[in-house]
């Protein structure tokens, strides 16, 4: 066998299902190989960042690695802001970047440029294969490093040759590495910080966030009163009625200082104290209140599951825990739709077991809020910043759980930086309904050009921050793409076209059009 | 002033008059600051793959630079394939790229990556400010090197607290470096080698393939008999009826060595030895004859113009070019549009002056070939090999040079990585007309995958080199992003639709449907 098939039965072997394509002339091998291998299915994306938003999609609903197929450092480049949100998420995946043959790399030709210089600022671990046979090995490292608790990003760069040159071997699948778990004087003290007088939380991100680890949490915040609270962009947050219920930080720091404000205790699990997403002029960037006693109980690589267990147990909490949600009744206003009925909309409709791929951005307050007493479900944010993550990461996740619902709630801006996932739901088929919110503005940028000092912003300011003039027709533009789609701009005909949507197994799109 | 305002003003004093930009909260100081800049343009882009393109289509039309403004280091990591083609095409162009306050980095908040580390591979030229003032410095040298002969792209970064602090002040213009002219001893040699016995030709580049530098070759090979000939995938050509005429080397390798063939001497100008682009197994690299003797007269840094002028003084060349091109007529085949009916349509409807923005892919060849006989035009090509070029340098091409008609000639599969595009096309009325030349299909791809060496690929192979199912509907595309569109099937309906593109002012699009 050539090194490319090598690689793609290696990573077969170690239970790799998927990849994420968007090959070129340098991973012609490797396409060839993936063809031939009756375990990998192979998806194309006709844009990179589809391809990486999907792989991390993917990689959050299912804990394991599918693979990327990229084509040498633009194609990597184009994939890299997702990348960024993927490594935030700490998403397990394994990216495979073709390069050229070896000895073509000392002439420049045009396509040459440093790819592990691009690789490595969004990668955990980033390897050059250095023969057929290490084409394997690299595979077979990359699919256990990936799987390093809660998940990391591994990228393989892959040579021409290595890949076209027969008499490569497969690789011995390796052991992915043990999850460490929280020490027990860290537990104890924990607990001895929570027998304390004052207001107390318990402050979750990453795998903490998880149905079995909330569940501990609900227990401790039972014995002991404590708050839970969640990081403001969680990779995956399991919720709905049943589950135990978690207060989500704000995302401005001045809301989310008043949020904490008066904790004097706070125990973090799989996160690190919160900080500001931006700097403003004179305002701190941290957001903890100074006086509170801070413990970090796990790290984000620690089991976190695990570490709330003990806890739990070492503060003798009862069985069943607190903060349970329950369902409540919304009614939406009639008339023009807002975000607020909108909201309420899709809190009624969600299905139980869905997906939520959230990048609704400045639409997606009460969205957020009112789906807390949907039925259980699964929320997945844009975790880096980097826009352009929603759609693609509802291809990712509507691959990776086939029989589940999938939202996308999407902002209009950031969904046009990855629009071309649209035509790969269409291909595929892909149970997923897309909302686009659309506002025709990057709202954000207009609350914070005042935010950061600007006052009195002339037109020149305000076209860059507008998407007005002209409107983009999102229902147009998705049909383009194959997606069925309509326009709704009350409530009752959002509504109806949310009903049909959900109702319906495959992809469509609604363009929610807001006042 | 703050940084943000003294940086600006000290752009627009060194020349910069456009900014192309897609800001997020980091830049917020800089657009207020280009909005209080009467002598700078301020474009949006919903994607920074358009940005950094229309940057590059500025820049090869007034080899002056033009900024452009990212958000950090993903929304700088989506713009790298097209800035990849830009420092291919030495473009001029000055990148500033929001970072967070300096304070704010040591807490690694969500958008925090390693910009130096994503900017170096594809930029000349990086520098972080360091101060409030030390911003408007790194703007007054990023716009003399950005203009180093023929061009640099130039990368500032800019944290948000030196753009937000005031007591800042412009800083002093620097000059633009002076440009090296050929050896005096070079020119000798190049001119004795001419004189020898055997077929030669003179390899031209770059800056060499501007009107007055291919005058000079043409007085060369009116005195010597020597071929011209122009690199694969130049950065701006100028070419048609009166201009000397050029042959381009053919893309693939065993194409490109059969062209090259029998030439016993070659004089580069502008750009190094030809190498292929890709490597295949058992193929070379290296495309020209073993045996020829190959003389660099001006590499890509060295003023190409001058280099050729003094060569044809040192031979006594006269003082009219050869290979001038003549008119020639072509009359297309009715029926269904094909690539050669499709090449002559367009050679006989480009108006005089146009500016071509070529992506055509496959589908491009007759295309090249019949226009070399349309009037004067300038052609640009995809320089580097990263796909996503052709729509963005239309939208800074026909920026560039308001009243010329810009033809983008685009592949439906490059296409759809920076579809944004059009967008910027309507909201700026930019007279460009685009046509989509639409074969449902990565066409190269099916191509390579058997000079690599696969046979008989199978389905899953195929699926992944495949854009049909579903098709993509451009014309629907087009107008939800308020370009109007057409569809052309047959001969008569594409000439019939190119000559209203043509005829109208303003962006137009035609899905030009190939059998």
């Amino acid at each position: 066998m050539n090194g490319a098939e090598a690689l793609i039965q290696t990573l077969t072997d170690s239970g790799v299902k998927v990849c994420f394509a968007n090959p070129g002339t340098s991973e012609m091998q490797l396409v060839a190989a993936i063809d031939k291998q009756k375990g990998m299915r192979a998806i194309l994306g006709l844009f990179e960042g589809v391809v990486t938003g999907a792989a991390d999609g993917y990689g959050r609903m299912t804990d394991k690695p599918s693979a990327t197929l990229l084509h040498l450092g633009p194609g990597l480049a184009n994939g890299l802001a997702n990348l960024h949100n993927a490594k935030r998420a700490r998403t397990p995946m394994i990216n495979i970047v073709g390069d050229h043959a070896v000895e073509h790399l000392k002439h420049d030709a045009p396509l040459t440029s440093d790819i592990i210089g691009l690789a490595q600022p969004m990668s955990n671990w980033v390897r050059t294969s250095q023969s057929p046979s290490d084409l394997a090995k690299a595979g077979s490292e990359a699919a256990a490093i990936s799987q390093t608790y809660p998940g990391q990003i591994t990228t393989i760069i892959a040579p021409g040759n290595h890949a076209w040159t027969d008499g490569a071997e497969t690789a011995i699948i390796k052991n992915i590495p043990d999850t460490p778990k929280a020490n027990q004087n860290t537990i104890t003290e924990a607990a001895e910080i929570l027998s304390l007088a004052g207001p107390s939380a318990i402050f979750l991100g990453g795998r903490a966030l998880r149905e079995g680890a909330l569940f501990q949490a609900g227990r401790v915040a039972a014995k002991t009163g404590a708050r839970i609270i969640c990081e403001t962009l969680p990779a995956r947050l399991q919720r709905g009625i049943g589950r135990v219920a978690v207060e989500r930080l704000p995302y401005f720091a001045e809301m989310a200082v008043e949020h904490l404000k008066g904790l004097k205790k706070i125990i973090f699990v799989g996160v690190k104290p919160p900080v500001s997403f931006f700097a403003y002029p004179d305002k701190p960037s941290w957001l903890s209140p100074e006086d509170a006693t801070l413990i970090e109980l796990a790290d984000v690589q620690t089991d976190a599951e695990d570490a709330l267990l003990r806890l739990a147990e070492a503060i003798n909490a009862p069985k069943e825990p607190g903060n349970v949600q329950e369902a409540t009744q919304l009614a939406f206003e009639q008339g023009k739709l807002t975000r607020e009925s909108l909201g309420i909309i899709i809190s009624q409709l969600l299905p139980e077991n869905a997906i939520v791929s959230d990048e609704s951005g400045t639409s997606g307050g009460a969205l957020f809020r009112h789906t807390a007493s949907s039925p259980k479900h699964d929320w997945l944010i844009q975790t880096g910043g980097a826009i352009g993550q929603g759609l693609p990461v509802a291809v990712g996740a509507a691959v990776a759980c086939p029989n589940r619902k999938v939202l996308a709630l999407q902002a209009d801006g950031s969904g046009m930086y990855t629009l071309q996932a649209l035509w790969t739901m269409a291909r595929e088929n892909l149970d997923v309904t897309t909302v686009i919110m659309k506002n025709n503005s990057y709202g954000i940028l207009n609350i914070e050009l005042g935010r950061v000092g600007v006052s009195n912003p002339g037109p020149k300011a305000l076209s860059l921050l507008d998407l007005a003039n002209p409107e983009l027709d999102w229902v147009a533009m998705s049909e383009g793409m194959g997606v069925p789609a309509q326009r709704a701009e009350t409530a009752q005909q959002f509504h109806d076209a949310l009903a049909k949507g959900v109702g319906h197994s495959g992809p469509r799109l609604i363009e929610a059009v807001l006042v």
